[in-house]
């Protein structure tokens, strides 16, 4: 029998992982507090004489595209490639993928060198690399068929686990689907809460093992945070702040009273 | 008739106008995040293989120079460039300039290789750009003589609408100047407020076209909603937060009821 | 007789320091902020056409390799260079120091070709630039003997001040050290407050002259705020916005009755 979500977060908790980031400047902050607050230990390091070193000491690196440039993507080949070699999960998060053709051409390349263990992006992202014509307008989702058909799709051509995320969030192996049904509205409001989520997967792979399971566990202990966030904000602004509280006292009672995950 | 500034305000969150913005990397957080809540959707990227094809795509292109480096340097020029070829309006933050003779030199440069459509400074900046011997100190204003005299003539120089921000605002286009007397002390207290200003403007030119009125409304709306936070602050740290509540809740009412310009 | 903690924090909101940072993107908007809520007027650049321009103004240089690459290594060394020729004060934290060989070369390299005032790090790695076999996992301190012992070390070895902070700080010269028991259980639990304390260390050497008595003050003080930030926080996220309102509004009197320091 698969762990419990709580029995997951309780070992993200006691393990305190160490999740190596190449990431955006944008939301980069935010990923780094989320991270300890879901019990990580989060570092972030792009230099190309440094990433192997760390990546290969991490218990899961993330790769974000979020502000890409030339540097920094050979770094997160290099950083994955290291990954790889020392068996630590890599989860990938192709922000803004079909957007640019650069973008488009830079997740393509990492997914090619690099053993990708998830990818997670917004529903148009993962159409997009589904190759289902998924539209991606700036960052953001612009239309996006049927997600769940296309997390099947890609996890079935990459073998990784695939996390496709939005008002309803599935995540797809090559054999099953999961249906994530937490969250509120003011997700959509902050800068970031994707990638945030990204490096709760990243905790709870370097934790848990990659698997469906562990993947949906991360997207749902954040979402119920986010849930209980919600109750305490008055707009983006104080929601940001509470989800950070809300996912570092999170409970395991909580989590399985409000767990909606099919 | 102008349309008035709520009508402007609820046009902004209608278009939801993508805005492209290289921006430097202290306050882009809080650049996106009020970005959205004025009712835009941000994106940030600065590689030269990406930024061509994201300005075009753009409503609004903002350019500040808070972090520039050569590179990045580069790419503003050629996103401006693209910005100009797609006719999508340029905003041109040039922070710090007159602090150094490379932040001198690259507002110049930017200006004359882009027709940048708005450029908002603090008094200190636009007193530099001027010529008028403002000064400079870090990235903040340090004396400006008279900043409505150094906006009129920027903006007859350059062709530009150009706002100077400080506890009193300017803007102006080659004809007229406009007085703005919102906003409140906290301003001065929290790092990248005058970005965030930047980010509004470019949701509202984006959205509205670009006229005196235009940038004027942005950055009254960004008063009106600072002066709304300040109600219910301790502090910089809850008026940063309130700040983006007070954004994304404001009403026409509320902006009606407050409006200070002349 | 040397002045009070709370008489040197008034002449750091008095004197309004310009403290320019090289320094990671992860944290860097909580040091400008951190900066302007203890006094300080913080600017953030990092090109080599810039650096010695802006450290040559500047009342104090802070450098932090937390996400350190080629470039702005190089940067770091021009930047000290120009602020030892203008004797202006240079803090190093050398995030991560002894969690790759990358980071470790090149605190050793800033050291050697910059002389620094201040060296300020966690436990960890303080205990590895002391040569005393600190650990240090990602940027975090996993284990440091005795942190007292290292800083006393380094300080001989290097001429500095050193500070080891964690939950008991310890600051180190040639003669002298000081022990700071301020602070609170919630500093470890949000990103960067080590580079927070290394930003208000700029603030106080810049406005009251290196020693380790303004060092200390320094450290103090954010740790005081911390405790009042303590009182009203409902975890991570809420401790860190009411950390920095607690910095602005903190008064002379709440500094002189709480102190610890020995």
């Amino acid at each position: 029998m698969e762990p419990t979500v709580s029995a997951m977060m309780a070992k993200v908790r006691q393990t305190n992982p160490l999740v190596h980031h190449i990431t955006n400047y944008v939301t980069v902050n935010d990923c780094a507090n989320i991270c300890i607050c879901a019990g990580g230990a989060p570092v972030m390091t792009d230099a190309a004489e440094d990433v192997p070193d760390m990546a290969a000491h991490a218990s899961a690196v993330v790769l974000n595209i979020g502000t890409l440039n030339a540097r920094t993507v050979d770094s997160m080949v290099l950083a994955g490639k290291a990954a790889n070699r020392a068996h630590v999960p890599v989860v990938l998060d192709p922000v803004g993928v079909g957007a640019t053709p650069y973008r488009t051409a830079t997740a393509e390349r990492i997914l090619r060198e690099v053993n990708a263990a998830v990818i997670k992006g917004n529903a148009g992202e993962i159409s997009v690399l589904a190759g289902l014509g998924g539209a991606v307008r700036g960052v953001d989702s612009a239309g996006a068929g049927d997600p769940g058909a296309a997390a099947r799709k890609l996890a079935a051509r990459t073998g990784t686990v695939v996390a496709a995320t939005g008002p309803v969030d599935y995540v797809a192996d090559t054999q099953h689907i999961l249906t994530l049904r937490n969250g509120c509205n003011l997700l959509e409001k902050v800068s970031g809460t994707g990638c945030m989520v990204a490096s709760v997967v990243g905790c709870y792979v370097g934790a848990c093992g990659v698997s469906a399971d562990s993947v949906a566990a991360a997207i749902s202990v954040f979402n119920i945070a986010a849930e209980l966030a919600n109750v305490k904000a008055d707009g983006p602004g104080t929601f940001r702040v509470r989800l950070l509280d809300a996912m570092n006292n999170l409970t395991g009672e909580q989590v399985d009273a409000r767990l909606r995950m099919a």
